[in-house]
């Protein structure tokens, strides 16, 4: 049985303003409250099915509610096939830090929390463990960017940063996807760099562009106008892994 | 002013029952209107804001109902910015042909719509204009499948096959995107081709497989489990195009 006082709690978790006051956040759905409890976050509390905890090993210290399926969902965001939801703890702020031979993906406003996710997600397949986010980039402990990153969001950092301060001090080449650059089949990539990614309407802003070092470009062969930006980092981060590994 | 019945017809257009029953489909937003006004869809009724009106070019023959944004979300499926919504006929089929210098994309059991309509957005992007799609496969004319295209389904085709019987007959290679294949950075493909996607859960069937004469498979280089496969068909298709363009 979930108590009323711990069904508001989850709730309030559905907001930032709570979230930042508990220094907490919520992790859905079988798939990633297991992968959470393999990660170095600190589960707080867990909410899950008898299947699941069945199925789960559980480190002995977490405090488990039983609930059915119908009531995760009900105090959850998840829809359907809600089998477990964990309170975790945020982890506290590292400083912000790379080396000239890997990779980081800067977010120039990115709003759609499963935009953000997803290219979380992404950074993960590719091996890059680190993105940078504007302060107006979608909130990474929203449940939406949690769900959508698949458990991904356990292996990557994410910092929100004046995206402007920090490219101006990198020493790697920061290559921004705008449409008047090169064609990234034929970028030759450095051995470390920023992935610069715009806002899904307006693209990188004018005070950002300034920090671009290379401009780079998707090309089109057909008559669609534009891709999605999970889509574009998708592809620019397989263009430069494909780059770096291939025979000189 | 909608009026009831008007209302009512275009609700039961969110339905595959009566959308087949009356040979058409909801096109909704004003981009995506814009694109089927310009397309060869015959639009038969448009119902839309006074701006879009004032914006757009719209052909004498078609019946304009004025409606507010309100409105229009009210009767429609999307939550917000609708500006117009259009009722478009569905063409007759054609026969399926391909050529040998073409690429094809097949999706065995691509249940999720808006994967479906971000994979014609993506064969848009490339230059694909075929889709073929197993009868298990979402509906083309699902209004979620038409929204994530964003305007790309008017330039792309879909036919609902069974695939063993279509890939069984074709002369070009059949490249399956699968976990065991070879690393698609390294493929060089051939002229024309099919490009086959598996479902969302369980990729590929056994049946399917068969038909498979190249394995391929997006390498990762960090922890991810897997991509999804819109974002798979997205990488695919730049790893052709790439391949296609690259000097000898």
């Amino acid at each position: 049985m979930i108590s009323k006082t711990t069904a508001k709690f989850i709730k309030s978790l559905q907001l930032k303003k709570y979230r930042k006051e508990e220094q907490s956040f919520l992790v859905e759905g079988k798939k990633s409250v297991q992968e959470v409890l393999q990660s170095d976050f600190e589960v707080t509390m867990l909410l899950a099915t008898n299947d699941f905890i069945k199925d789960t090993i559980i480190p002995e210290e977490i405090e488990i509610i039983e609930a059915s399926e119908k009531d995760l969902e009900k105090i959850g965001t998840l829809k359907s096939n809600n089998q477990a939801l964990a309170v975790v703890k945020m982890k506290e702020d590292k400083r912000f830090t790379m080396s000239s031979s890997e990779y980081v993906i800067a977010l120039d406003d990115i709003n759609d929390p499963g935009n953000l996710g997803t290219i979380i997600r992404i950074a993960d397949w590719y091996g890059i463990s680190k993105v940078l986010a504007s302060p107006n980039t979608a909130d990474f402990y929203n449940p939406k960017v949690i769900s959508a990153s698949k458990g991904s969001f356990a292996r990557v950092d994410v910092w929100y940063k004046d995206l402007s301060e920090v490219l101006s001090d990198v020493e790697v080449p920061v290559y921004g996807a705008l449409l008047d650059g090169e064609n990234v089949h034929q970028v030759s990539f450095s051995k470390g760099g920023i992935l610069l990614m715009g806002n899904e309407a307006h693209g990188i802003s004018a005070e950002i562009e300034k920090m671009v070092t290379s401009k780079i470009t998707i090309p089109a062969y057909g008559r669609a106008e534009s891709l999605n930006v999970a889509m574009a980092t998708a592809i620019i981060c397989d263009n430069v892994k494909r780059s770096l590994s291939a025979p000189l």
